[in-house]
């Protein structure tokens, strides 16, 4: 078992945990006072970041199966927790990758950024093209269920 | 604080912690046993998998100052721990987007990720084209820094 310690706490005006709609969120990525703000020194270099946070309002909610419809949607084929990008894998993270704004001391600001005001954040990575994967391949459904998350 | 407990184990033939040539290497990421193979299907209908890791041999290595020269290469830039995706953060996570060459029961193959054999895995999730970004910018030395990696 690993103990981590968020570095970090997301604010902006995004309070209710609904799906959709995240693309023109802004928000602040504020270092805990015990890290150096130096920790972000060029990180405004790059155009986008990846976040890891902790669905923190989910802490409670443990998954009881291993598969489900996406968004209990029957239309969708019921596949594993770990094919989904949703809340409800067997660690409550979350992953995003947003877009850079600006740097302000210790706290970047980001837009379209899926987590809500006051999450916990374990890391942030800035983006290096060269990680991207070149083309991908996804199930019909992901388009589907995305076309109102941006 | 938060106390999460790896989901899978990383094995492949890479037992070294040298930087670079990665993109060959083939891994095995298997679930532990008390956990369903369920989670995994579905997964093999897409081509990347984002996978979440703890950099667990670099767990006694406390960064020590807030910025660092990417490799300790005095040609690039000073700059921070977060501005950089080495092993060197506050806290010890991996993230790296790799290519899913197969799954078998609680076992999927995968291709170009990172990780040294025995990583411990706390998530995967699948790569969602929705969620890359369009277009990127970074500064020179990633591209320099990289030029070896894959």
């Amino acid at each position: 078992m690993f103990a981590l310690d968020p570095i970090a706490t997301v604010s902006n005006d995004r309070h209710d945990l609904r799906d959709d709609d995240w693309g023109a969120v802004v928000s602040r990525i504020t270092l805990n006072e015990d890290l150096s703000e130096e920790l972000f020194k060029g990180i405004d270099e790059f155009s986008h970041v990846e976040v890891i946070f902790v669905f923190h309002r989910k802490l409670s909610d443990k998954p009881v199966s291993a598969t489900r419809h996406p968004r209990n949607n029957q239309e969708w084929p019921r596949i594993g927790l770990l094919a989904q990008r949703s809340a409800h894998h067997p660690n409550p993270l979350g992953l995003c990758t947003a877009k850079i704004k600006g740097l302000q001391g210790r706290t970047l600001i980001v837009q379209g950024l899926d987590a809500v005001d006051g999450t916990p954040v374990l890391d942030i990575k800035p983006v290096f093209q060269e990680f991207l994967p070149k083309s991908s391949r996804q199930p019909n459904w992901v388009s589907e269920l995305l076309k109102n998350y941006w």
